[in-house]
């Protein structure tokens, strides 16, 4: 179940060159590749001469040569060339999927309406003066609903994490949650705990903290928690720890995902030893997070039984969201069907 | 083709210790473990609340703590707590399943109606004084019942086992075979002829045996085979092979099977070297049904035309079981419709 | 999509000896093996009584033994042996393929209809007096067709092979076609163009050559290409390049593919050295055709929105042929429907 009108990333910025790439999402191949000028080019990877696979072929100034008999398309889509003939077949076009690279991601639109900026999630924090980004991207071999779930309900950091992020003190507080149109708010603010190892190591905290979980998510699966933690009872920020984990899920299929991620800092922005430490903890920790949702993966795809799932309260946030994704994606596959609501 | 009131070797008891372990069975994923008094438990492996494995958790004392969001189950299978919240929803408890630890195995009963003891298979041998049992277990990428037949047709040893067990004495002698309720009872007594390698070499016969192959198959695919070797004429147990082939096939699924087996003799109980022989042996022996076997499993999974099997005078006993098999599971399958015969 | 009623090569000459030997052709398991005498023998591989796979047993005289129950059939797939009885049920054979030699390949007919020996393509130029071949055979994860497709419209080669075979000369020139029965035949001859590096490496072309490419499709994959380079405005055969490519594709099943070729020429025949070179060079070319279509095939395969092709003039030749095998391969499935036209 995909939700079609929205923005997916297809790579970081820093991975898309003047050179053919191959990227899948939400179950489509795309051919992505800068152009000389510098712009980011995502066309349908499958040529519609007989499917062959442009990222396979090579660019010939800014237009894509397909590699087996060498038809040409620019960054439009549009064929410019069909080798051994002055007639271009009319049909013979690649979509060509509007981009954006913002905040050193590359973000395409995967609908047919028109690309719409404002669906962009707020990840400006990636790229902003006085923050300082690190992170990376993993393939996880799950729906992508199930790491969505999982970014949505950090109770889970209690059991899974307890080396890094995770103590008791988040599961003994509940959160809060609102339904924004097509988003979800969560929030969970502990007061006056313990802070969990990477927390402590961070920022030396002597004592309890309070610590703040602050959750949005937006469509499909672009999931933002500012995370705080200020010394108990204070606010002062100069010794706080405040960052934000920025996630976003791209579905390759239904069975496969590429979780990108972040965690930007706004505290002592230049400590490259404190950023690397930052990078290796948390990609640790996301991986504990890859174990136990492939297994779940497995334990979904072969049940026969179709269980239903048991909620708790501290599902709210994630059958909401779901609820929108459903309702998003019916309404995509009514509006296909030529159904008006 | 499952029938899932029946007992199920689910491991050897050695295997299960205070730890977690998966085990599938019959398509069912389980969390197998033993308490800190030495019961064993095992469950659905599949937690209500998101399908998580289970045995990816943790015990907790004698309860197993999902090692996702912590929910809490005994060995009962009820929940006894649910991070954050007071309140354990009624559907928030994992299936128990009943299990018997006899006879060195763990028995694991599948099935929806009461557990009943009297359908254990009579594998008392595989712990009994005045027998040594010697054995392990080995993934089959088939499915169980081409085990089962293999096991209930022993003209293949001629073919199969000619290094140990098989020599053209076994094809050259017709076998009996009875239907006994739920029970195929097969028998095969060779009269005066030369001992098969392995029976040579353990009991030093000089001249010709008289061999007895006296199988039996309980359901789903329990089949212990009283296997003996006479000096030919005698009756003499002094100088006499015996021992049970105790063999039980659990499916993984309907493609892969986990085969326990173990040889149980009774006579030169205390002879270490001998015991390895006879595991060292008759491991070889399975290893060259399982190449047969799984090349068997390709080529009926790949015919499209569905083939009729010609069967001859030997596959008597195994029609009769897969007949039983199949009645028990329409039956199973009518009783789940609702359906009275 | 398969033609049955035609010949498909299940082997080089020298890869069956008197051992058994598994091949797969369109979906089905084949045992082939040479009798003492040196005759070829394809039978179905499956054993009539449970599946087990002859090519697992063993070779009694010319009779093949299954090898887990050790019934033996004869080369015509009689059954002359049921271990432990007299009798032999009447449905107790296999089938027997009718198998031609020829050509130092091996050709089998997979047909429900009398073999048709009119219907083997004309590859003598594999085996004659002034002609010298090598080659070899290359498993290519694709559909066959779309090998097909691959040696039907050569201006991939401009594309594919720069390093060996292609140039810019073959795409500028148009091919012609005809089809004559269930043949497809494409010429293109180029004039007073520059040799591809090969060429120029294998004959020493100064200068400019006039090239022609004469293809010939024969039902269901069989594709000889008249290879020929003679110096700009010559007819010299003494300087000219002159080879034949012959390409048989087998099936394995609808995915995976065996790729027969050879390059046979008629020129400095004792050269080793050369055909070494040829050898190398050839073998690479086909390397890089693996790479794309195996690309091609899995766009295909995850294509969920069925795109249509979008074809060229290049095309005329490959959708022809197509053409062929979908109107025989239809007729088949009418007549096993019992439909007469």
């Amino acid at each position: 179940m995909f939700v079609r009108n929205a923005w997916y990333v297809a790579a970081q910025s820093e991975e898309i060159t003047h050179a053919l790439t191959q990227r899948w999402i939400i179950g489509e191949p795309l051919v992505v590749y800068r152009t000389r000028a510098g712009e980011v080019v995502a066309l349908d990877d499958r040529c519609p001469h007989r499917r062959a696979s442009l990222s396979k072929g090579s660019l010939v100034g800014d237009d894509v040569q397909c590699g087996y008999h060498g038809i040409t398309f620019d960054c439009s889509g549009a064929c410019v060339h069909v080798p051994g003939q002055e007639r271009i077949p009319p049909a013979m076009r690649t979509r060509k999927y509007p981009v954006i690279e913002r905040w050193n991601w590359i973000w395409v639109w995967m609908g047919d309406a028109e690309a719409d900026e404002s669906l962009l999630p707020a990840f400006q924090y990636n790229d902003s003066p006085g923050w300082k980004a690190v992170g990376g991207v993993l393939q996880v071999n799950a729906n992508y609903q199930l790491l969505s779930d999982n970014l949505l309900d950090l109770t889970h950091e209690t059991y899974v994490h307890g080396k890094t992020i995770g103590n008791s003190a988040i599961v003994e507080t509940p959160m809060e949650y609102e339904v924004k149109g097509n988003e979800v708010h969560i929030k969970r603010i502990i007061h006056d705990a313990p802070p969990p190892p990477l927390f402590k190591r961070v920022r030396n905290f002597e004592g309890n903290i309070d610590r703040w979980q602050v959750i949005r998510f937006q469509v499909p699966a672009h999931i933002s928690i500012d995370a705080r933690g200020y010394p108990a009872g204070s606010d002062d920020m100069a010794r706080a720890l405040r960052w934000f984990s920025m996630n976003s899920i791209t579905p390759i299929d239904e069975r496969r995902s590429m979780y990108y991620w972040t965690i930007t800092r706004c505290f002592d922005l230049e400590n490259e030893e404190l950023s690397q430490l930052i990078y290796d903890k948390i990609l640790a920790t996301f991986l504990e997070d890859v174990e136990v949702i492939e297994a779940q993966q497995v334990l979904i795809e072969t049940d026969r039984r179709g269980l239903i799932d048991t909620s708790v309260r501290a599902d709210s946030g994630s059958i909401s969201a779901r609820r929108i994704i459903q309702r998003l994606s019916e309404a995509e596959a009514a509006a296909d069907a030529g159904v008006t609501a």
